[in-house]
């Protein structure tokens, strides 16, 4: 051993006693003919000094920012205490040392508020990674899978591991594939999740099953995906929804006290898909805050009576909002939600919000405004179109109170939906109503299992097409199912209507996990295979095992799947999951550290029997 | 929920209970007017007695094996116990039941003693793993994990993910690599070992990294070798090899008190390289037994005086069979093991055993025996060429005590070497030495930095090119390495004689895991690449992010990394990783369940921007 300390253990309980430490330089500090160094290791800071001797020796060995040193010496109780670390209480009184490795001068500070950009940093990641930032990060990771493998150890579920080199079915996302050098014009492929192979393990018995594991996407990358990336994998036997529900808040909730030392004692709150797209204009709602969406018109087709209850208003098509406003008029969908406290804002405010709706990631017309004023009266900007009973119908629907601001957005129904959600969500962060420090979980439940794909003309698997419609919509899904002729028509179709048992577990507005009863009925599996428009041959070839694996003793099943980098990143109050990836890539899919992926050599490829075919 | 209690938790406590059991139908045995059936689940069997009147509901719903069944009743203390199961005090007397799925006939038994061949069972591998002797083996594997994960904890180590798409840099083994569709005519390749990034780990600072994690090699399959397959990955800083030594006996140990239950207190043995091929002829030897080798002739280039003493004989060149003995005067290499207590063997065994040296695997021309006589008279297959004293210092130089039996073969080095290796394992295996219970660790320490490869005509790093070699021979490697002008002279070489910091540890015979010291200044990395006969245009294409992470401080550091699959299997008493993988592939590479690897859509060739290019 090169140290008999770390830099983060010693206390004044330890004064007089002989150590040595090893770590980096984080500082050095001359005065006179004395020298202070910051040792750090992953661990924490000690402070070294150097007296007048060993400051001769300093002299010829000038120590820099990063060198690798190890230094021998006594515990000594500091004259100036540091209380803002650990080790404050003490210094090492170094009498012997040594240079273990020199540091060129790194290209950016290694500190929390660093001078390095995004790209410099991740081109020298490994310097980056000594950052505290982003080694609590890290840190974080690692204890959340500890809980995560703790709980679910507890609760009998066993980690077995599921194959890398898979087949190539690809059903939604696309596939990495892997050609295969001992089968010539075959590849593998990278598994975009475990799906296949833990509902194969449910069929052989395994009751319990989870993983944490890699999976593969090769998609046009966002911030915040990766085409690789981690999930927490689970699956159980001879469950319920409800079982699920309860065993994998359960999971959350250890997290959160392992993790954050929070006690989640509240009920997890449930919400259907329906409620959530209609009162919050999305599938995964932050519900720290309320300002729910209010629907003032609605497009004819879409409602029902239903709607009209979950959407917040007791009127019907264009009630609310009949007037002279032709924009309104216009409209498909008139969507409001009702800031609470805004009414005092300023011509500017309203300006600059109007603006921010104006943005292309928005991309609405304007933005109209209510304010309820204090003493009871309303200002608006469309006064001239609507009287004072009208405003107030408006303000009763959207639920203002006396010194709120209503802001309501018109337009096409499902980018004012999405609009106003967004609007929603920049009002909840601009009042303060989205700490990092308050967590709220949420189960969206009853998705529909299917969605249709207009431009192909078929439905898809909202899902996954494993997923179980619900018991009550079984006997559609397998006697009902005619022909679309028209495709613009599909909403009229019974396969519109079937909800799936499945679930998103929801935090903060993030999708944290998600996952459904499945099939397990042969008969079943085909009806989704046919729906998705797979003949027979296609389903022999891509799924011919799982559908015959149902043949042989399946057991009713159902599992859920958490993304782990993003779980860590809410955790940890990121919106990002780069900073929760050791060796994250970036938006091209590149390692710019390693400088990866990059050129074979022919040998490689003359193996392999395969060979460029690049576009001009 | 589908059942109230598992099939192997109830007991005679539970009697009177009422309770709800799904499982699989074992076996169903029909005694005239009532019916017993064996339920199993992952945690046991239960039987359910189904009385008269649910009889005639069978008889018109009949169970088959492998039925998934729900059954509700009140639990029965038996009549007749069953001892050999835990839940053999008590039955389910039935008053309900549910067929929750039927199940085909089962194309095997699902039975320890099953009648389904290798090919059968692989194609249907979700109902072999129903078979306990299967699951035992992936409940083992588990154990393993969580037990390395627990102690790993314990000692500060973090597990941190390493990226999986990463850059080809074949050296050694080849890589499996992916085409990047977001980056045409580049491909990634899948990582042989996390072996750079868990090094940039330590230059971070992370200071004790591990990681349980999937690892690819697209070799040649052998029976025993997966193209994916699992490591126990491990990385230390500030660390001599003592320290790492150290840190995993213990984790060792504590796997086997784990999963065994075994105190393993004993010493952990260590043993040079150089020892382990002299005296045992690998360098992985099974230390369970003794019958170490005795070189009774050398071939002259290789023979010192120390590898006298290693060879357990007194004399050089020829001394102890100079006779008239023709086959051994021409062989380069005359080996004799002394077997314990078979001097008795009847001709018909030593032929056995000669036929058995002459088989192609070992390929040798013919044994040589002496019989070591209970009265200290000597009877041997080569009496006319040596005299009783001849025979007698044989003996004395084999450790051969009466009533022991000499085997001894000859040819030349390295192919006697093996062979006598492989026949002292052959011997031990028949005199019950090797028993699957009984596990003996050892570390073989000190290996060659080196291994020429005449064909290519350069050095190879014979554990890996971030080995440091021993801290006395680092001048060397910096400073003495003449150009070598005749390959068949490369023992000539300074560095034929530089020794790593490496090590293996060896369980039974099997290497479970190796490590060693690695380099950590830029200057003896490039050295060694430079000795690999990399230019440093190569070295920097292929390693430039390592050689400039040494420039940032980096510090001492090493590590080891275990073969996970096969400790498993060798703790589970089998020689076959397969056993103890959930979805293993075959000796092509193939998963034969789903049919990978497979063709994949033109659509798919189309955006990766490649082409097949087989050859005819």
């Amino acid at each position: 051993m090169f140290r008999t300390a770390t830099c983060g253990e010693l206390r004044i309980a330890d004064a007089n006693k002989e150590v040595t430490l090893a770590g980096w330089v984080q500082t050095v500090r001359k005065f006179g003919s004395i020298t202070f160094v910051d040792l750090r290791d992953r661990y924490g800071i000690t402070q070294l000094l150097f007296g007048e001797e060993l400051n001769k020796v300093l002299d010829e060995n000038p120590l820099g920012r990063e060198f690798v040193l190890q230094a021998k010496g006594k515990v000594n109780e500091r004259s100036n205490k540091n209380p803002n670390i650990a080790t404050g209480d003490i210094e090492l009184l170094v009498n012997e040392f040594k240079i273990l490795n020199k540091s060129a001068v790194p290209p950016f500070k290694i500190e929390d508020d660093t001078d390095g950009g995004d790209d410099l940093r991740m081109k020298y990641r490994f310097l980056d990674l000594r950052r505290n930032a982003v080694k609590k990060n890290l840190e974080l990771r690692y204890a959340v899978s500890r809980s995560t493998r703790n709980y679910l150890h507890e609760q009998n579920f066993m980690d077995i591991e599921t194959p890398f080199l898979i087949k190539s079915t690809p059903e939604g996302a696309r596939d990495f594939v892997v050609p295969s050098r001992m089968n010539p014009g075959q590849f593998y492929a990278l598994p975009q999740s475990p799906q296949t192979f833990k509902q194969l393990l449910m069929v052989s018995g395994y009751d319990r099953y989870y993983q944490i594991v890699k999976c593969f996407r090769d998609e046009d990358l966002r911030a915040d995906r990766q085409p690789e990336f981690t999930q927490i994998d689970c699956e159980m036997c001879f469950v319920e929804q409800e079982d699920i529900l309860n065993m994998f808040e359960g999971l959350v909730k250890r997290i959160f006290k392992d993790v954050k030392g929070i006690d989640y004692t509240e009920t997890v709150e449930r919400m259907t898909w329906e409620e959530a797209m209609w009162q919050y204009g999305n599938d995964k709602p932050d519900i720290r805050f309320g300002m729910k969406l209010c629907n003032l018109k609605f497009p004819s087709h879409t409602f029902t009576a239903k709607h009209a209850a979950l959407a917040g208003t007791p009127l019907g098509d264009g009630g609310l909002i009949a007037g002279e406003f032709a924009v309104f008029n216009d409209a498909e969908t008139v969507i409001a939600i009702a800031v609470p406290g805004c009414s005092e804002y300023t011509r500017k405010q309203t300006d600059e919000l109007t603006e921010w709706v104006k943005r292309p990631q928005i991309g609405m017309k304007g933005l109209v405004f209510i304010k309820c004023n204090a003493d009871g009266s309303f200002k608006s900007s469309v006064d001239k179109f609507y009287n004072e009973d009208q405003l107030k119908a408006i303000a009763e629907a959207t639920n203002a109170k006396a010194g709120d601001l209503i802001l309501i957005l018109a337009g096409t129904e499902e980018k004012t939906r999405k609009a106003t959600s967004d609007l929603r969500m920049e009002m909840g962060k601009r009042l303060g109503l989205r700490k990092d420090d308050d967590f709220k979980l949420l189960w969206v439940l009853d998705f529909p299992l299917f969605e249709y794909a207009e431009e192909d003309n078929r439905w898809v698997a909202r899902h996954h097409p494993f997923t179980s419609p619900k018991p009550s919509d079984i006997d559609t899904m397998i006697n009902n199912n005619p022909k679309i002729e028209n495709a613009a028509e599909y909403l009229k179709h019974p396969y519109a209507n079937i909800k799936a048992n499945a679930y998103d577990m929801v935090l903060n507005g993030n999708e944290i996990g998600g996952g459904s009863i499945r099939i397990f009925q042969r008969e079943l599996q085909e009806k989704m295979f046919e729906a998705l428009g797979m003949d027979e041959e296609e389903q022999q070839h891509k799924f011919g095992f799982l559908l015959g694996a149902f043949e042989y003793g399946a057991p009713p099943h159902g599992g859920l799947a958490f993304g782990f980098d993003r779980l860590c990143a809410i955790l940890g109050g990121s919106e990002s999951i780069r900073d929760f990836i050791a060796f994250p890539k970036n938006n091209s899919g590149r390692d710019v550290m390693i400088d990866a992926p990059s050129a074979i050599d022919a040998k490689q490829f003359d193996e392999l029997q395969i060979k460029l075919d690049l576009k001009q």
